[in-house]
């Protein structure tokens, strides 16, 4: 079974980083790009365990380990069994 | 309009953050994760373009700034209009 968790800074929090790419992408002509927020992506490729056990191990593994909750959120999804 | 590209390794290169994650969640008992994989996710905010022009600004982008199409791979979607 594999996983997808996303984590990205909270919107009050500030980014340097995309507003790096931001600023790069404005150089380069991509004027249509209005802001950038760039996060973390972890794919996590589970075995011997139920869907349902994934589903608690899954957000449990994403805000103890995977997300700093004081400034950054999770979102997660499974993509296939 | 709100596109989101993922940038991860291609699955022929070794990817040291995500095995010291792994190893992390073993030593802290996940031991149903059998390997993870990290990569960087970039949300855009588009405006003043067409969907069709975002269709064709965003794997430009992916392929030309945000990926290092050597050792890197991505996959884009549009979140909303």
């Amino acid at each position: 079974m594999k996983a997808r968790i996303l984590v990205s800074f909270k919107d009050s929090v500030l980014d340097p980083q995309g507003q790096t790419v931001r600023n790069a992408l404005h150089t380069l002509g991509y004027d249509a790009v209005q802001d950038v927020r760039q996060g973390k992506v972890f794919e996590l490729d589970l075995s011997g365990i139920s869907k349902a056990e994934a589903e608690r191990l899954i957000p449990e593994i994403a805000g103890k380990v995977l997300a700093n909750m004081v400034i950054e959120k999770y979102t997660w999804q499974i993509l296939e069994d």
